[in-house]
């Protein structure tokens, strides 16, 4: 975890003191559980609450797990020290696994709740923009060459309908991921009711496992993370569009830029899109745990400890900068500085040349021969390439162009009203 | 593609007969719905149909495109030397990338369905071996090192739940990849009517893509190779744990072993687990697209080609190699020699050490502290693992257990029963 | 593999007659070996020899691997059908990975060799131009945005330098790959005397493996892949930068457009980096190997053939898509349209603000305080950004910025020369 | 980077203090050279080494940053703070990246100094373990199937090798990352003379690079990670060796475990491979870093900051991880607990059948058809097989056998000697 790409929201879910606290959560409802159904005294389960408000001191565990090497026994020693004698009573027939793996589950969904919050604010801002810029006109570019006119409306449209496919993935990510288990050493709960594993699961808003081993199905978790990296090349793919729009030569976009940012402030044009191009690294940085994470689905029998350390890892650190990117991009979005001036100077760098697909298609659709529509074409774009002509006085000069169309038709070719007429449609498509 | 790890039907959808069939009926039905509103004549429609049975000549438009090295051009041209001088008709207003990502998402979307079936016939193999050893016991194993026991029954059972996410996985990724798109150079319509991508759609069994650029939107790809990523990382899952079943100090299951097998038939010890091994390297190689599918998203403005190299390769091998290894595993499951002999003997290899974690249980049930606990299963343990002594045995000559617990609380913690008495609740849990 | 993306060369080394003749020679040479020191007749050995110009037939060798299920007893099989009875003695003490290992590493050293070669001709190529356009002056970019001068030909020297640096890897990775093993089944010998390997190796261009288990260690396939991974992030880096420089707004440089090339000829503004584009795609492709050739480093035990259905695949597809994409790159560079006038006008966009960083310096070097330098420029600077001002005229008519410089001093300060008086120094650097 | 999985050494190189101290020697050296070609005065640059001892005060630097937004200004305020007016001369004609880019590099050659003795730690226990087991015969294993005998020392002895290549494999990475770049903005010192880059490297341990631009080319870094990815695919390997050693039904080897540990102490059988287990998750960290640093190669033009984040999170992370792995693998390898009766057991598991081959070779070199071999070997395997009799007992009363093969002869073919008879050999190849 790099502390300037983090918040403070989605760290502390993996500081010791909230896994502690889960811990304890998970080991106080067991007792209830348990009680409930008659294997542990009733007034156990309620000494274990005594500690609801303790704040576990991180310290002194470590200082056990020093001794013991055993994370949970440090734990459930350390509880002893508050709750007394009737510590026994707890962690009865459950194995460590059943704590760490259902805290774990219960970290990641806290996780992607704070992810689904941010990509809904992100929404919210590509939409705002979307609509503040619906009918402003820009060149559209594929393979980074002039295509035809769209707007930078719809440019934010695509991200806002991409971005809400990656809310739904991380919704259904998040109902993946939020399973707990109480089912022994082996998940055949030879030492425990399912019902203690029923109950903890409820009061903790998880699901129970239908099935378990030792631990929880390692699948969930690779989806988990398999959805995360999509949702970060989502992030690359509108920070490379923003870097585009940035350079020199393009100038149709900006990245807020503060006042008293200092570097390049005696060179005005040298305001670089570090904000962008920060999130292209981010985006690697998420995008590189979902090998990991599907290579730790395929554990020994009923577990080996493998998939330990890389989850130690990833789970923080993935959540963590995903969380931070989310929020970078939502704040890069909602004060991207357009500039909707040089978007039409880029447009008209050709003097109409951008129009030619449509000439061609006029004249095809006069009955003139697709070939023959391609020479006409051609003939004229190539005096606006080649010598630096206008492109619809050439055609108007044309005699075997006007021979097909007329003045004003070859003006309406011109149109860039002819490009935006759906952009209704579209917005209604997408945002309903 | 390789092709011994390929089969037909997944084969011949990538084929460009396949493609061009495709192709043909995109085309086809815009024709319809062009003329449908006017735009084209519902003659020349209707004669596209003309060429709805032909074979297109494949040699014949790699002829053409190796002049026009442009393979939409080369398949209209090849077309109008069937439909005749209509064939002008075709096409009009679309872009090349409509007919190539629309029939790249039927390919896809057929794909799906051909794996959603392998994984249906999968769980009903793991479905029927699971009843079939529900109650055959085992020991699980953590670690590699036995713990306490299990069926297997529930092994298979896991694995079908596992499988049966990926069935639901494959079935959102299905639904997210079934989109096609008929928008024009820049997504705009700007030359077509939006309900000509209605009714291609619709035709197709797709979804019209809610906002397009020259292409559908890579983060649907994505999404769908990463499924295929998690599936592939399950399938490794079950062919580990074959493996490790098979291997000589273990051998609780072979695989099946057809007769004029060659190789070691003279070495009986030497039945090779070369199918699980060998699905272990598929599921690397289905994997290994997730990372490049997730590169292609960040696409330069309304698009650039890097994706398509990407796709031409994993497109079809992602797809064909995952079939092949969801029809092998399944082979593998169905035809498993299960050994419960083994099994058995595997489980009572120490004499009975299996059951000393109940005991110490017990121990501290019935009042003993859990220091104390440890230390009379401890004692005890250790002369049966230092000198293979039987652990009954050994716990009811001891005084200090025996002052706990008597005879009969002894032998029953022995009993296999216990650890299987969930099983049922569990099988409820997941076969329903 | 990809036929678009293939060269004859390299395709033939992967190729089931290559394969068969190098198994031929494999199994030749050891029996000449096996003869030498007495463990067959020597009459065997030459007997063998006969089958030295035989083209094998592969469809029998599949006809028979078909029964047998094993590849090698199939092509010795078929041998015998050549060799007659005498071929009883090919092959003793041998075991089949003897015969595939060694054969594998045989086809890698020649990839490594044809991919080596395409190097050599890519840096021809980039030497060529390097030194085409050592005085080709174009802004040098930070973050896409302008920032001081370069050359065009340093840029081509860099990506000499990087590709340099490659060969040396390729190099590497060739000789880390070379070598043979003919050890037995666990690689002990017990079967077969070290000369035999020794003599294999010698005469197929090979070190004896050193120690081997029944396969040869994989950390070497693992480097070799890791080698040809960053290669092609070397390729994408190249095509990223000549995509750039066509982008329309840049337009510094376009690919090679031939007369006939079809699809946007009526666009004179489209001609697309559509061969850059493919080799930022081909780049996913070769790079994607790496990770599961780093996962098939873990075998169990001797070997297990986890490893062996990812290499069918890694092993062709990726030296033919590397090789085909440094042919291609060679090309692109080598006929690349380089726009010096473009580039000329891209850089004095800004009128002279390129410039401001070195008056900044000069300010500072006459000892005006590096705030006051600042304000300074930023003050002139503004001017020109805001209002089209030219930079140079501004900086002359500032009373502040003349007590510290003279008309000259300015004027000295707009020099391109003083940006490339070290190109020379470098360029001696790189080529020597 | 996790504490628990981290050294002390190694996370020193990576503190805020180290990186503030490498910085200041570049600045520092760089004045001296500076001095020495006049641009500044020799004092200038005396007086900055006052500042030599200082430790530099990390929370005011950041304090600055938070209001300059810009680390390397920062520190030079910072520094200015100690050395006074004459810090004005720090940093002339440098840009930040000269700074960072070769700090990063000094990091990365300390780290790899790290890695390199750490492999050469593991290589000592390696050997020594190699010999000490030189002759420890155990069964050899193809697809976790008994095979043929090797050797312990076999085994320790091709991890050796593995870990030397790996040992030539960092020393090459380590003199590729090895560079430093005084080069300016673009990379062209406009600003500054070659002489100071010179200086800097050589002060430094560094090589200067030939050609950089803003930065230093990250196909070095691509390299060096990869490399780093090798290793540790060649931890995985020996950590799944030794897993497979240890679990349950194979107990030739345990990890040590001490006296202290808790968990499973009543099971004596439950002693689990957790630190190979935690090895296996450990590599996959070290591999995840491939990737990113494969994508970070391709930036836009003279730079852009995408690689950034990539490696303030990889650069330390891997590095410590790898060095953590690399000294728990070797206290692992240093004290394995190896047992070699069971390993003889182990091997006499099928009562004669691990010598069939052998046999089966026999015949044939008596002249018996591979066939007719085949057949006999097979028969009297079965009954081992099947009814659990002795492999050699079988043979001697076989009168077909016995026809080709003495009793004697028989015998011979179970003498274990055979297999390790060419043990010495190998291991002077390896060893020298």
């Amino acid at each position: 975890m790099i502390p300037r790409y983090s918040r403070p929201d989605m760290v502390a879910i993996w500081s010791p003191e909230t896994k502690f606290r889960i811990w304890f959560e998970i080991e106080a409802h067991a007792c209830d559980a348990q009680a409930a159904i008659g294997v542990i005294p009733k007034a156990a389960a309620e000494a274990v609450w005594k500690a609801k408000d303790v704040t576990f001191d991180i310290a002194r565990i470590d200082e056990i797990e020093a001794v013991t090497k055993h994370d949970v026994i440090a734990f459930l020693t350390h509880l002893a020290e508050h709750v007394g004698e009737e510590a026994r009573f707890v962690h009865q027939g459950m194995t460590s696994s059943d704590v760490l793996d259902t805290c774990f589950n219960v970290q990641l969904t806290r996780a992607a709740d704070i992810i689904i919050a941010d990509l809904e604010g992100l929404l919210e801002a590509l939409k705002r923009r979307a609509y503040e810029h619906k009918d402003t006109v820009r060149i559209g570019r594929s393979h980074g060459i002039h295509a035809e006119p769209v707007t930078m409306g719809l440019t934010f449209a695509r991200f806002y309908a991409e971005m809400k496919r990656n809310l739904a993935r991380m919704k259904t990510a998040r109902a993946e991921i939020a399973t707990g288990a109480i089912s022994g050493a082996v998940g055949t709960f030879a030492n425990i009711d399912p019902s203690v594993e029923e109950h903890v699961c409820k009061a903790l808003g998880l699901t129970a496992e239908p099935i378990s081993t030792q631990v929880i199905p390692r699948d969930r978790h690779a989806a988990f993370f398999a959805a995360m990296g999509v949702v970060s090349s989502s992030i690359e793919n509108i920070a490379i569009e923003i870097r585009h729009m940035q350079r020199t030569e393009v100038l149709e976009a900006e990245e807020f830029f503060s006042k008293g940012q200092k570097g390049s402030s005696a060179m005005p044009h040298k305001r670089n899109p570090v904000l962008t191009e920060n999130l292209t690294g981010l985006a690697r940085l998420v995008r590189m745990a979902v090998v990991p994470a599907l290579e730790n689905v395929a554990l020994w029998h009923e577990r080996d400890i493998s998939h330990s350390s890389v989850e130690r890892n990833i789970g923080p650190d993935t959540t963590i900068t995903l969380d931070f990117a989310l929020a970078r991009l939502t704040s890069v979005v909602d004060k991207l500085v357009v500039y909707p001036d040089t978007m039409m100077k880029n447009l008209e760098k050709f003097r109409g040349l951008v129009h030619s697909q449509r000439v061609l298609l006029a004249l095809t659709q006069k009955g003139v021969s697709r070939e023959d529509s391609y020479t006409l074409v051609q003939r004229n774009a190539m005096k606006v390439w080649e010598q630096g002509a206008d492109f619809m006085a050439e055609l108007k000069a044309d005699p075997d162009v006007r021979a097909a169309l007329s003045e004003a038709e070859i003006e309406e070719k011109f149109d860039l009203g002819y490009h935006t007429k759906h952009v209704d449609t579209i917005f209604a498509r997408v945002f309903g």
